[in-house]
């Protein structure tokens, strides 16, 4: 039996999210079931990040123990190959002994884009979050460096999170306006489940002026989840990247 | 009667191409009937760049004459709620007595974007033409050179294209690198149907190894359309800005 580090990429679009699931399509059982039909036996996947519904994904990690002898190259063309028509991709494949994708991470992170005008998407459409009221992005920068180191998140964490302590530490949360877009940068070891968006949601009532910086620290004190201000939608999320210590790395 | 200049956006992939056609949705046909509807006349559009069956734009430059009174503002608005579902998009909208986006044109640029890997797209899928093949961006930019200023592009050329003229006057041809992407920025008064894409195609072969520089020069200076490379899908290709005089902006 052969240990494989994948590095996926996927449009979050048509699918429930990362998790396998009963009642529609996931990414995970998109490659799961490709894999099968490749080795004839059934494949479990785990992954660095569980994204949710229409969240995307560029440098998802997750791991597979397959029986059947097979290179890394031969892996990755077939599952490229029977994934389709489903928009997912491996970008990368290799043997990795003892590598465990989920446990092994040390530091995700994250990108939401939002486009800032009034005008619908149409190339963006599903990628990216509309907000037509004029942000500045400097002020949210600002009021998100609040949120920097570790915190009891519970003010930003979803009602069914099932993480055991609500107890995170933020190491990036960077804010940047690029033309009409304002993209926001979040790096932690580990998020709550909806972290990331909740943080999006409240910076986006900072960059309009309707929270100050204050109200932001605010809401991370009262660590109450009725503090939230808005939950950004999932279309501006990709998960960017998981990290690993080089000796995980097999 | 006012004459409104409009900047489109939109995602060709739903659609025939920009022009009104019987046999399929177009651009054009989707803003003139949501036009109709705002004013309940028939309306008749002009643009600067009739681009193909799945080509993109982000600048899109097109006018209309309007009988009843309307502001700017409220036609943009009108236009961008009644289009829907269809992923179009007026991001700006001024009155412009005399203006006509087509013949005022003084410049068009587009740009082709080739994802460079061997993996299938995901996000990107219709929005850039995906070459497993490793390019050389350099060689193909150098090799792109020899392409700039005036001459017979009948090698470029569709069969099919209805231009009197097959003398162009080439602007700018630049081929660059961005990580796994090459994208290539062409500029011209205006191009030959199918132009920049048979460019794209054989800066391609060159950026493979299987043209060289010269085949590029002999391809162009042969005007032949038998000499033709290879004409580059449309998914990469985007129109992205059209230039006027000042004087004609209105």
């Amino acid at each position: 039996m052969t240990r494989f580090r994948l590095l996926v990429e996927y449009d979050g679009r048509p699918f429930m999210g990362w998790q396998r699931q009963d009642h529609g399509p996931s990414v995970q059982a998109a490659i799961e079931d490709a894999i099968a039909t490749v080795t004839g036996a059934p494949a479990v996947l785990h992954a660095a990040g569980r994204t949710d519904a229409g969240v995307h994904a560029v440098g998802q990690v997750a791991h597979v123990d397959i029986e059947r002898p097979i290179t890394p190259f031969r892996l990755m063309e077939a599952i490229n190959a029977r994934v389709r028509p489903a928009p997912v991709a491996i970008l990368a494949c290799e043997e990795a002994p003892d590598f465990h994708a989920r446990f092994d991470c040390l530091g995700r992170r994250y990108r939401y884009r939002i486009v800032n005008r009034r005008p619908p998407l149409t190339v963006d459409l599903g990628l990216a979050w509309r907000v037509s009221t004029p942000l500045d992005a400097g002020a949210m920068h600002e009021a998100a460096q609040q949120l920097l180191g570790q915190h009891d998140f519970t003010t930003f964490r979803a009602a069914y999170c099932q993480a055991k302590s609500p107890v995170k530490t933020l190491d990036r949360l960077d804010v940047e306006r690029i033309g009409d877009e304002v993209h926001i940068h979040a790096a932690a070891r580990s998020f709550l489940h909806h972290q990331v968006r909740s943080m999006v949601g409240c910076l986006k009532l900072v960059g309009e002026g309707k929270w100050s910086a204050a109200d932001l620290k605010a809401a991370l004190d009262a660590a109450d989840r009725a503090e939230l201000g808005i939950n950004a939608p999932p279309d501006g999320l990709t998960f960017m990247e998981a990290c690993y210590p080089p000796a995980a790395v097999g």
